[in-house]
């Protein structure tokens, strides 16, 4: 079975999921400049879901690209994937209208943590079908990335009632850990070739 | 005449159903956990209909598989099938705003009902254009779950006036029902090659 | 230039629009099915809307099935074509929302006789680029349906002020002469191949 | 590595964001045709938009028609030309919204500005990539509308404080210049084939 579709739906749904969120940048009614100020913390969220989303779709996009058929289980661990990337619009909004605030900036390490739990079980899944020579295993490696980051999620959270820049900034850091590119998936293919 | 864009349109309709309900989980005003209380009802049904819509697309994508050639026929079909599932997030947040409330819970039965109506014409007008040696009626064979699951939900509405949880325990039961891994359809390709 | 992107693209924003209608059914306060009356005519109204953009859709997939090559024009008439059906749910819910009034009953026939004329544009644009034995163009042969719809839009924009259940009528009356299964281009490309 | 689901997201954000901005011609309460008046300044705003995005999708579509080979980079240059599009619809609707007024008007610029410097980067790194040969480069030549669009963006803005108008002027300008076919990437494919 191909995995066209799979890849189809889950662009559709990762489009939309970050199309969305622009929505809560409500329009102010004032036409000054000066009524953007207070939509700044909700842009910046923005800013931060759209980087997550787009991992996430850099990754995905890296991931499938291993595989060659496409299970029930891989199709369950998928949907269970962009189950938690659905609710990233809603969280940042939440913490992008209170500002940043404790229980917001909580939440928001508690679905990327989820997402980073789901994307894992998706992981494991491709994996487990393609067996002993899996090409992901081989590019996935010892996934220190993929370890570190729901270890500093589980640290942010707690942080985010005692002072939640200190979670912000873990969220943006664990950010720009997957923004600087990763060749292992490209690398496991290039050993495969020789 | 190709399948591929019935499929990418489908894919589409049902990725923005499947996102489109996460803006019925309004953003709280007040920036605590407690906050987040109210939404517990919205976010279950949230994730009831989220994984509706999974079994949707997912049986929709082993159906398919089994198509050549897509007519008149089968375009209408499938169109009225994404009809019934674009009405899932109004009955969802119908359902989800009021707390489970009887008339909702009941519509909810009805639309999901129509939708199980739509997808069963949809098989039977696919059969009746691949003819006798139609792959999917061999895949699809006694379709017991298929002619269950109406049944339940036709208890379910009538259940949902005298005690709504019987009829919200329905629904959960069909969704477990259907993600036990249906194999089907794989199946009857392996039958086939053989 | 292949044709992919150019479908993938329009299924993509006529997927959106079909959906984005239901946003317009409004959850009622209430709980009780007594509160879904007041839906009944928005309702109706989606149901007209979402034929109508399945037509189109349809026309489309068929109309696009006869282009090999897609050039500047192609591009900026099917965008053409898409602008207007973008404003489908726009005008479907002035109209639902004040019960089939004239204003609205009359500028909802506008934006038909628009994207019907912008169908016409396409579908010109590409016989104009198949040349002496467009494929299209002996597909549509007289184009009955096609020149008729336009006329009879025409003729239900004034009716709306007068009476506009003529109006509406005429709208449902159009809807079901397309639905009756178009085989033109289907036979033309038998006949090609005889 | 294909460019195949690239094409696909990129497709279907835009169609997303083209879409999304209908949504801010808010329904009118009253049911005659002079309630739609208020709503022409943001339905004119609508059509350039549209246009804009329109122009961006189809110029996207012949740049990547030069790409062979996806890497990282491209990726990210890709997704942050979509960020900076996906603010289309909030400047679009706050614009409409103030009858064109000073700052949404420079703002609307700044955003074309920044989605023009993304276009840019894009194809920079899309050259690079190809290397010394690159059919892109030789596509674009001097590629004059490329260099100019940013320098009237560059001129319109300060001048939405002093009159509007201007400013106006000058988007839609811009965007008739780049409606008048653009034949240099066909016509460099060509070039190739001879």
């Amino acid at each position: 079975m191909g995995k066209n579709r799979l890849e189809a739906f889950s662009d559709g749904v990762i489009a939309i999921i970050i199309t969305i969120m622009v929505l809560e940048l409500k329009v102010p009614h004032a036409d000054t400049l000066a009524a953007l100020r207070p939509l700044l913390p909700i842009f910046l969220n923005y800013v931060l879901s759209f980087v997550y989303l787009g991992i996430y779709w850099n990754n995905h996009h890296h991931m499938l690209h291993t595989v060659q058929h496409v299970r029930g289980g891989i199709l369950w661990a998928n949907l269970h994937l962009l189950f938690w990337l659905s609710l990233i619009p809603f969280v940042t909004a939440w913490m992008g209208e209170n500002h940043f605030a404790a229980a917001p900036t909580a939440l928001y390490g508690v679905i990327l943590l989820m997402a980073a739990f789901a994307y894992w079980i998706l992981q494991r899944t491709i994996i487990a079908a393609q067996g002993r020579d899996s090409l992901l295993k081989a590019a996935v490696g010892r996934d220190l990335k993929g370890k570190l980051s729901p270890l500093l999620y589980l640290a942010a959270i707690p942080a985010a009632f005692f002072e939640q820049w200190i979670a912000d900034g873990i969220y943006v850091l664990v950010a720009l850990l997957w923004l600087v590119p990763d060749r292992r998936i490209e690398r496991a293919f290039k050993n495969q070739d020789n």
